[in-house]
């Protein structure tokens, strides 16, 4: 894998003197360009120890405009990021369109460092090839260098520069011990570098023994991709979405709306569910978890009702509901998951989620707003998503509050005539309403797409209000349960 | 100061339950209004233990629309927090224009609980009074009420929890504590109350032994606080600025601008200071501090040159530069300082800022952007907010650039003929040369206003960049070194 990067090339400085005034010119013009282009650019910088990260990145630095890149050499992460799932710290300093974000001790650092066996790497890789295809989906020029260096190079490199008076200190006890175990690290590294050498986001193995050779080299590819990327044509604006049609028979029609509660039942179930949520909840930081909670559904099903009576069962300085409307500029300028890894919760909080990243595929389809190219290939994005979530000890719950034409209609009306409710029906919802078998087809296709072991749907008959209340909070407090393992009464229940 | 809190006023529940609906219906009204209007809402609910600040806080958000409404109950600070100047949490939380922030557990949580002598709450007290008072100068509606109970009523209040199987959890050691301190506790809280009831941000004091007196008596003030300032009459357009004129003799023009650096003190001086300001650096972590750079001066003066000397010295992992140009719309949403907040370092980092919150008196008074009351208010908010972060560990030097006209113009024909520079000149560049005098007179008035102790400006002259370079450097390391006590060099340094 490495051989062409072990041939020893470099560059003299008379040569790269020659070069550097045109190349950086011609960086700054592709950076100039970049800015309006509607796409941004991910570099990766990875390599051994010795291989010259930090000289490459400030150089980097020096060649390019401050204005429209941001470097990244990573920390050890805070803890609102070991709280998080692993790759919350790497999407949250994402470049936003038309800029450049470097990223040094990347998503990969962890990986190259690994001991222990290969499969045990299954997983993270798995996540991180997820992660490069959908930042190229996106557009997003994502970009990844390898800085080679041999043994011997390496070797000599640490020693020149413990002799050096000023660098002596960068040379620590851990240079050494990674030099050690150098054979070993080249060979997890050639595995880590061949499972993420993707079409989308290939590597480039770049010979680091030469300074000069090796910031030339990156530069140039850096330029080529950009400049490539840049003379590409835009692309065709996309024809108006066709309305799916939903089957004669589906999920939701076959769900039985009418199931009810009366008051008395209604009571007893809040108090009962309500008092063992709070506890449950209040187990979440210990066991390292999180807890997502997804409302969807119709307008006027009944999400915020339902909501409300979730986080009445909880504690204030744990929980946050984030209500799903219009992106920001900022948010619109970043990959469309980018707005909910914002809101993730640490350990031991809930997120209720008011409408959801199932937007994409319900009214961003309906109205057009995102391509059919970008719907389809919303449903991988989610799953892997949330894959990627529970995995890192997120939990997720996912509601679908569902009521037919004729109560949607009724609430409405009565909506019209509360005066408090007033505001809570627009113009919008009316037109929304004439595309309902629509949004029911979109539903059902969604269900079936994303209904996954991580995170399945609850499908809520929400006619009643009671009943879709009472539903919400057990489905919450039994999923739960389960993780935490079977309960006493969590098995007289099965049993029945 | 409780006398009137102390009455025992209680609503039964056939009075709330008729007053509830019509006090919804106005608060969702007056929400709705607030959309667009401009202003946020920032409430904070501050109270013993046993005072009902949760259940408030739950009654509100179900009274409230949640699309517009976000509570924070704060817990303890993150590491990403502790290692920031105290008020960055709660920065990081305001509401953006048109939404309400409730704030539980505020920026005045530690001051209740504190212990010792009242002077030493006098500088956070302080940062307090400033920080309200800019958010209610930006607009911003800051409603604060201190819900009150009597020794009596915490302990019955508590006696009642204890009791009830539900709720007996609640009821902690720690609440027991509090309650033997209640005397010490309500004296320390008049304290806090009386220093920081201010015109703009009063406290209003609540009667909290009961619940639906105390929830209802918020809520109506509350909304009669939103439906008073929704009925104000917008602020009159701005009249065009009057541009400033520098007086005759001034700093800038009593600056020596042609000191020179020859090729060989440039390199030895580089060598020097970059060396040295790498160390100083590195010791930032153990002394909880941080470092920030400011940059700002006439277009061309150098400033990305010298923070390229600057950033070369440093490690990629504990630096970022920050470019100040046009805010996006969260951060026009927001007070004028929000973005800047934002980008402030963790202990042991380098933030550089090239350009900065000093636009607000340059470029935005001469443009117009900021009015002539906005800028003349931003002096006492800069200073303050310097103030802020150096008395929690940051560590401010401010640099103007300072070049002559001539020399700009040499700086502008030289970038339009090279290449690679051409970018960096615009058409907005040379309309604000020709506003130079209207420039000048501005950071003539900006240098007497904000260089404080504790944020001093540092002209530099610099028509030679290498003298400049050289300069930025040195004063950057012997600020550092001051800071950390003489040293054997800089006893010397001030012997000559």
């Amino acid at each position: 894998m490495f051989d062409s990067a072990e041939l020893g090339q470099s560059l003299d400085k008379a040569s790269f003197k020659a070069r550097e005034p045109e190349l950086r010119e011609a960086l700054l013009e592709a950076q100039f360009d970049l800015r309006d282009a509607g796409f941004s650019v991910v570099v990766v910088i990875a390599g051994m120890e010795g291989s010259g990260k930090g000289e490459l990145l400030h150089r980097l630095l020096e060649w390019l405009d401050a204005r429209g890149v941001a470097a990244h050499a990573m920390r050890a992460p805070s803890d609102e990021e070991r709280e998080r799932p692993a790759l919350w710290r790497f999407w949250r300093r994402l470049p936003r369109r038309g800029r450049i974000g470097v990223f040094l001790g990347s998503w990969y650092a962890d990986l190259f460092l690994s001991e222990g066996s290969e499969s045990k790497l299954e997983s993270p890789l798995r996540r991180i090839v997820e992660f490069e295809d959908l930042l190229a989906d996106d557009g997003t020029l994502v970009l990844k260098f390898w800085l080679h260096v041999t043994k011997k190079n390496q070797r000599k490199r640490f020693e020149k520069r413990a002799e050096d008076p000023h660098d002596a200190w960068r040379v620590t006890k851990r240079d050494w011990d990674l030099h050690e175990r150098y054979d070993e690290l080249i060979e997890r590294a050639t595995h880590v570098l061949r499972r993420t050498d993707t079409g989308t986001a290939p590597w480039e193995i770049v010979e680091a023994s030469n300074a000069r050779f090796r910031d030339v080299t990156v530069a140039e590819r850096l330029l080529a991709a950009l400049e490539e990327r840049l003379a590409r044509p835009a692309p065709e604006p996309p024809a108006a979405p066709e309305l799916p049609v939903p089957p004669a028979v589906n999920l939701l029609s076959s769900l039985d709306l009418e199931k009810r509660l009366d008051e008395d039942e209604y009571e007893q179930g809040l108090d009962r569910y309500q008092g063992r949520l709070g506890l449950l909840v209040r187990e979440l930081a210990e066991t390292k978890r999180s807890l997502v909670l997804v409302f969807e559904g119709p307008d006027a099903a009944g999400k915020g009702g339902a909501i409300r009576r979730v986080t009445r069962a909880l504690d204030a300085r744990f929980y946050r509901v984030v209500p799903i409307g219009a992106p920001t500029e900022e948010e619109r300028a970043h990959p469309y998951l980018w707005r909910f890894w914002r809101h993730l919760p640490r350990y031991g909080e809930v997120r209720v989620f008011d409408r959801s990243w199932y937007g994409r595929v319900l009214v961003e389809r309906i109205e057009g707003f995102a391509t059919p190219e970008e719907h389809r290939r919303a449903y991988g994005e989610i799953n892997a998503f949330e894959e990627a979530l529970a995995d890192d000890g997120v939990v997720i719950v996912k509601f679908w509050l569902a009521i037919d034409e004729a109560e949607q209609l009724r609430r409405f009306e009565a909506r019209e005539r509360t005066g408090y409710k007033r505001h809570k029906i627009t113009a919008d919802d009316w037109r929304n309403r004439e595309k309902w078998a629509a949004y029911e087809a979109a539903a059902c296709e969604m269900f079936e797409r994303t209904s996954t072991r991580a995170a399945p749907w609850t499908l809520v008959a929400a006619n009643d209000k009671r009943h879709a209340r009472v539903e919400v909070l057990r489905t919450v407090c039994e999923r739960l349960e389960e993780l935490r393992g079977p309960t006493d009464e969590g098995k007289k229940r099965k049993k029945r």
